[in-house]
């Protein structure tokens, strides 16, 4: 059992996700590597100590570089606002330290390109978050779609949808302005990260981005409120994705239906521990969508629990994460996704912003 | 209680839909001219003869043109394939006789066009058969979004789709050429008019119409398997509509998801008898989306069965539309959905080939 | 194409259902022989004219003598109250003339008892009305379990739980009091129907049986609320059955789940179109539940509609009863179920009131 | 932060799971005390030591006795089979240390009685592992019947299923032989525990216990598969559970329904993000169930994370348990469930037992 020592960045929403998940992951998955709660790093020294108290680390510091630079510190995990991403990756790979950086990748596709390029020419791991595609079930729906399960893949539908922004009197904040915060840059990634998981390279996007609530009590609003787009896969499959965070009753509406010649599958996140299967065959009498409760059949489940259908949920996806950046770090080899494929996702980001300025359908390898 | 001749053109699937429901209607709703079955019309004279006999028809005929002439059909449905439609339409109104005409209106926008004008100028009653919007459900989603129970629509999400061409080995027929019989001619009609019932007209369409399985054994197939259409609405409201009748596993995918700012519905045709409403007030911890079984309380349910939940099915459908059909025959007031509404309808199938065509946003009102 | 003429007792719930089932069942099922609505009788001139307007019957009286002895009256249908069935079914068979009578079957098990004697004297067509086991979705299940699909049944759960009486102040009528209008009276005759339907015969039974609201306004409330009986099937399968008028939030909670070796079936009368089916087969990883939407594969579905997941109705129910009665009556031969299963219904009711006074287990075979 | 010497007896599904909660608990909980991993204990010296090294603990053995004596051990958890706990929880009350007992409560109604009289005769803090009514979506539906928001409770259904057993050609193992490892024994008291907290104390029971299965390969059965049981509340209430082993079908089946004169709740734990509530007001239009899906609003949800419906899982449950636990520890105060509460529902599977075998309504206060 090697001991390695982690440094998170951000106490927050995920700063405190991936404190829990170092700290469980390696009695789940009986891990090579086995985290030592290191250092923490927030904005503000008492916020920083607060957490560090809370989530069980060695030490606190409100100085990134800190953090970064500390020897003790031998993998990096990203949990702060987009805008930070860059700037602590890049000082990471110059130190040749290991980097696990939450979605997006950066707050634009020139931060994500200048990440990836860092990454390659460090030559060390890396690793961006998109923590809903790693759920049982929908590790499961990508292995069944790449084993033929459905046929050819000639529809998808994808969304991303909540509702924190439903209520057109909730105020302004930083959430409502940068485009890295609006829809397309916070909640778009993870869909586009699924549909490229699910069904490879996207071609071509049309899309429709728009701020629904132009005014909040507070302030003008800058990002947008839900965006939609059309799209072509490369493998000639159609496509469709909608984002949103002002839709009201949603509450983790990550959610997918694929079709293809032999079969169907669909998914809902907010039931997450089933996955919907259609199989044409046997007797028209008896077809129909078998809902599958995952198990420790499917994919990262049995080390959550040995019997079927008592089910994971949000925390155990980081965990399933720190697993995989761990093994990665072990073998010095990269895990999907790296940071080039959070970059991809920002390239369609791009391509559908760009379209729906355009009113134009555009070509994502021109981005 | 006045009676009314009735001549049913057609005596296939919606023939016979129509056959029953004149023989049910004046049971069910106790409706004031009561229909009396007196021929129908089919296109050989055995089948006509066949028909006849098992719906209860007095007389048969394989002459359309004798069954408009007659002067004991007072009034008309016609139910058999989009290209006849106007013909016998046009022949109708001319003689002053009441016309019901299943979807889509004609086989073109050309055809809808005349026939409006051939209504209009004769001043006579008409109606477009689009059923699923008779549903107790979707009348009631329909009074809700009205009344203001969501707030103000900002999303609407609409597909209708099934799965009888989802075989790629399923061969070539009349159904696989000519584009008043593929999904955007012979599906699209229907959800395009449940989004304008609900949300009201569509300023403009952007779409992609696609032939996912160019041969079939037995030959080319020459109109649409799917197509998709991003949409605003004149309320200024974001849409989207997916037809398919190559999804597979879906049978009866008449389903939309509909996001207002105090709240949401959802439906979905293949559980005809349950309406989903979210309604954001009370307290956050009892918030969720309700199942609504539809019963007395709904519109044109009660004439079915007194008890809730017992449920309604696709016949009861067509025999809501007799009613509404029959009762503007007696009141000489035209009811919705009229001609003109089935040929808005076509309105938006042309813009949306259009946009599909020149991968361009199209005005809606100029078609 | 024979013409039959039908007399109706009763022009309430159930008679306005059998009535618009035999204006329609002809044009659904082309039926050999063609119901014509002789005859309406109801407990007053005035209603049993009304009902004789809306429904469309030739003639109506206040007299079920008049109605039973009318020699154009080949068919007779019982829809008015249990008190009444008897002696009107009676003097039918006395005239030789098939009859169909609403569940259950009479007041009491003594009524039943004789409905079956005077009915096998007769030698003539009877029926009793249960509806519910008459959806394409039950009748497949029946088929299914037949078959062995599911292998050896080791468990069944039904129950039928509506809320029509939940709200404590809903007011006492003639449906609180008479031990044939109670929960056990009036609702368990549907679901210990689908029990024998779907196992076969139940050879014991340990009930408890309740009024829980004994006071309402207007009155004392004298039969029962809510009721639930263990039970072994003869083919010794384990059992459970739950009724009740106070289950607030259920419309039409005509339930079942069964447990065999091989598989499990689970139908939910309020989504009456789907039929649930798990089989034990295949890898363990893609098994689940396979939600099975009614279509032409499924039993007395195509007539009502060519495409699948299109969906039936309560009326529909109604409607293939009529279809069944007119086939029994026109070839002489019963068909199921007859009075003789209307009384082991009743038989298993009077077994269960036994066993809940008794507080022991009660063996059928003594009823 | 005080830390606190865990000691966990087994290694298995329950050990791993205790230890990974205990692990996890102090970040997701920020608790008081601390929990270090001190020692782990298993029956052979290698699998001891395979959990020691995986699980992240400092020491392993195979004696559970120098675990409870090991001064560095201060609270122990037993996770052991049932016919352990007993010894265990004694030798380690007499040591004055804290306990917490995996279900069900040793391995018979002697057991637990005598566990009861040494935890009180020590005075030292004890709780039972009931972990599924620790979900938010439980702890809500409690919360909420306590607050009257259904109003008087009428009627409660109740199972645990499962069907790892439902194979007959699965062969016999130690599970298939010994009361406290049928269905009675192992599965039942998570169901009776979730029916206590819900609704009060249960008087009287009348069950059926079976062996359905009794030869497979291997052996004789000589335990249960599957039971059921009506009860009555104190309270006044109807009830009825159900456990099986054979369920075909049902992996997590732990399932109730819950009606009473204002409302309803629906729950089972195959989908445990979501709680089902009806509310009888409001227009009757727009009634139905609600699917509440759990988040920040509901208990013990917020550590897990943020955003509502992203979804608590199966471990989370013992992590929810492990913060109570050591919390009681803390206060040296109790927390529900203690061993008081495991003995009570070892009293109901003792009663149910009685009952079964007798054919008779068993009053609980006997046993
Ligand atoms: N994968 C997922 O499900 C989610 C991902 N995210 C992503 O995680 C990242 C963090 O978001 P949240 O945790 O929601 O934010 P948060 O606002 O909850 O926490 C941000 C943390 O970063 C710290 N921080 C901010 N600027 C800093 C600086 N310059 N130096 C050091 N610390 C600084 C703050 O003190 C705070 O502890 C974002 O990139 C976001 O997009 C957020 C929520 C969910
Ligand atoms: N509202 C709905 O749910 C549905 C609507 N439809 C619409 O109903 C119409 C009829 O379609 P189906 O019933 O499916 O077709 P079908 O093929 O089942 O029946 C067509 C009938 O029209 C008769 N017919 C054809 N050409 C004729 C002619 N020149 N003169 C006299 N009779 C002629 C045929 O003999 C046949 O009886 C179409 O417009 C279709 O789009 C069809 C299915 C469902
Ligand atoms: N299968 C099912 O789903 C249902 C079956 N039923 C059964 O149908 C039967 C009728 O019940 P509902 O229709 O609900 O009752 P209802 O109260 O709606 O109608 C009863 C009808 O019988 C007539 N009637 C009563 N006494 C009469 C008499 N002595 N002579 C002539 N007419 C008389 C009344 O005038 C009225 O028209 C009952 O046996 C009931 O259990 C009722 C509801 C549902
Ligand atoms: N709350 C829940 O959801 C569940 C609770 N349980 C309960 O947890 C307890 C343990 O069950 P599992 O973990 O399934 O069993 P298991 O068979 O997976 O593990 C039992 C462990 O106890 C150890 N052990 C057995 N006898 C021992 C002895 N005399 N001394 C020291 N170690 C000994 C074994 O080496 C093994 O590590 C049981 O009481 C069971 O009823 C089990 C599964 C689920």
């Amino acid at each position: 059992m090697t001991q390695i020592g982690i440094g998170i960045l951000g106490g927050g929403y995920m700063g405190k996700a991936h404190s829990v998940a170092m700290a469980a992951v390696g009695a789940v998955f009986n891990t090579a590597l086995r985290p030592r709660l290191e250092m923490i790093c927030a904005s503000s020294p008492e916020s920083a100590e607060r957490y560090r108290a809370a989530y069980g680390f060695a030490r606190a510091t409100d100085d990134w570089r800190l953090l970064v630079n500390d020897p003790a510190v031998e993998a990096i995990v990203i949990a702060t606002p987009q805008e930070t991403h860059r700037e602590i990756a890049e000082a990471a790979f110059a130190l040749g330290k290991p980097v696990f950086c939450e979605k997006p990748l950066g707050a634009s596709i020139a931060d994500s390109a200048a990440m990836v390029a860092a990454a390659e020419a460090a030559g060390v791991v890396n690793m961006t978050g998109f923590n809903y595609i790693r759920t049982p079930a929908s590790q499961f729906a990508r292995q069944l779609i790449a084993e033929g399960a459905i046929g050819d893949v000639t529809w998808f539908r994808g969304e991303h949808t909540e509702d924190f922004y439903a209520d057109p009197q909730a105020p302004a904040t930083w959430r409502t302005s940068g485009m890295a915060n609006g829809t397309m840059g916070d909640l778009a990634p993870h869909m586009i990260n699924a549909a490229l998981a699910l069904l490879g390279p996207v071609a071509e996007v049309m899309a429709d981005v728009e701020t629904v609530h132009a005014k909040r009590p507070g302030g003008d609003v800058t990002n947008d409120d839900q965006a939609q787009m059309m799209c072509r896969f490369e493998s000639g499959a159609m496509g469709h994705m909608f984002f949103s965070r002002i839709a009201t009753g949603r509450k983790m509406g990550y959610a997918y239906e694929i079709t293809g010649t032999k079969g169907a599958i669909r998914f809902d996140q907010e039931d997450q521990n089933a996955l919907w299967l259609y199989e044409m065959d046997g007797p028209e009498a008896t077809r129909g969508f078998r809902k599958i409760l995952t198990g420790p059949a499917h994919p990262d489940y049995l080390p959550f629990c040995q019997g079927p259908g008592h089910g994971t949920g949000y925390q155990d996806q980081i965990i399933i994460e720190a697993k995989d950046f761990l093994e990665a770090v072990a073998t010095k080899t990269n895990k999907w996704p790296t940071f080039k494929d959070g970059h991809d996702v920002n390239r369609i980001v791009a391509a559908a912003l760009a379209s729906s300025d355009t009113k134009s359908w555009q070509d994502v390898n021109a981005f």
